[in-house]
């Protein structure tokens, strides 16, 4: 016996968040138990609150508890810009930026044929819908810079095309802050072929 | 607008979490929302059981649904031997070891008397009453090996003397593995004083 069995079953329980062990989540059911019990109901009833009633919104698949989400309906976010992104994490990346006011669409994850992720699975057919009303002038497309993210978004720019919507790719280049010498070498490569002129 | 309000709610509880910041927090609930409902709804589930059934137990104080724990209650316990923890997780860390047969008590903190943590705080009431059942052959004080984990150790051992019970400290010295190169001055020195015969 270490700990009494609705114990063990918390700690056991808080393993299912992403980064928590054994040892952390005993220090978290402790922590709790030991001086923060409002906290730890109040956690409680926001966890079941969310995991019921948080759906993805109809139009982007962003999640949200309504079913067309804050951002779809805003009169002041531009209709006929898309931002393509993988995760709802991204999402919240790029709002931090406070840069761009068109709207989202959330794939959800990448095409990944081996793993049996196909174009349905990431929504491309509500993606279509969007397409077709004919409110789009541009996509872009902020998938990973990854191999899988390249290629999800050349298939949606390929998808895109018929409807005569223009695609663009977030730059990829150097960081700011960041030195060349740490950089690796397909960036760098990225950063002089998508050189920008700023004199001349 | 970053995320919808359900899902900032819950973010903000889970930094209610020991080591969790904005971001890690924002990472569990997307992750949850996004692949663990079912385990999002059973830690809800788990986190209001446990805060709302654990207690401590009546005579150790360790966490227990029941009023008397299993450590308590079990046969197999020596009952004539008490160890005095400060926390918790102390129990567990000994249980870990086997090495240990005989009864607990938490202290859940140690004495503090410039936070208003006196004797009445850290349950010095409570263990007295086990004083006097007259059931005491030893106490092992276990307290952390820190200024404050001392001073409770020497007031608690000042507490069972009248009572012919008999203390004893947790041995400090040299941790198995170690190196003495990077051992701190105070320990070796505890080391070298408490050191054990081996021959002769």
């Amino acid at each position: 016996m270490r700990f009494s069995p609705l114990l063990e079953q918390l700690i056991e329980s808080l393993r299912c968040l992403p980064g928590v062990g054994p040892k952390t989540a005993e220090r978290m059911a402790l922590h709790l138990l030991t001086r923060r019990r409002d906290n730890g109901k109040r956690l409680a009833e926001h966890l079941l609150e969310a995991m019921e009633n948080i759906q993805h919104c109809q139009q982007c698949r962003i999640f949200s508890e309504v079913p067309i989400c804050e951002i779809c309906l805003s009169p002041h976010r531009d209709a006929s810009l898309l931002c393509i992104v993988e995760n709802p994490i991204d999402v919240s990346a790029i709002e931090r930026t406070s840069r761009y006011r068109g709207r989202y669409f959330v794939l959800m994850g990448h095409l990944s044929p081996l793993d049996g992720i196909g174009p349905q699975e990431i929504g491309l057919g509500q993606l279509k819908v969007l397409f077709e009303t004919g409110e789009l002038r541009e996509l872009i497309l902020a998938t990973n810079p990854t191999v899988e993210g390249e290629a999800t978004a050349h298939y949606i720019a390929e998808l895109a095309k018929p409807y005569q919507i223009k695609s663009s790719r977030i730059a990829r280049g150097v960081a700011i802050g960041s030195e060349l010498e740490y950089i690796d070498p397909n960036t760098l490569a990225h950063a002089i072929t998508g050189r920008e002129t700023i004199l001349g």
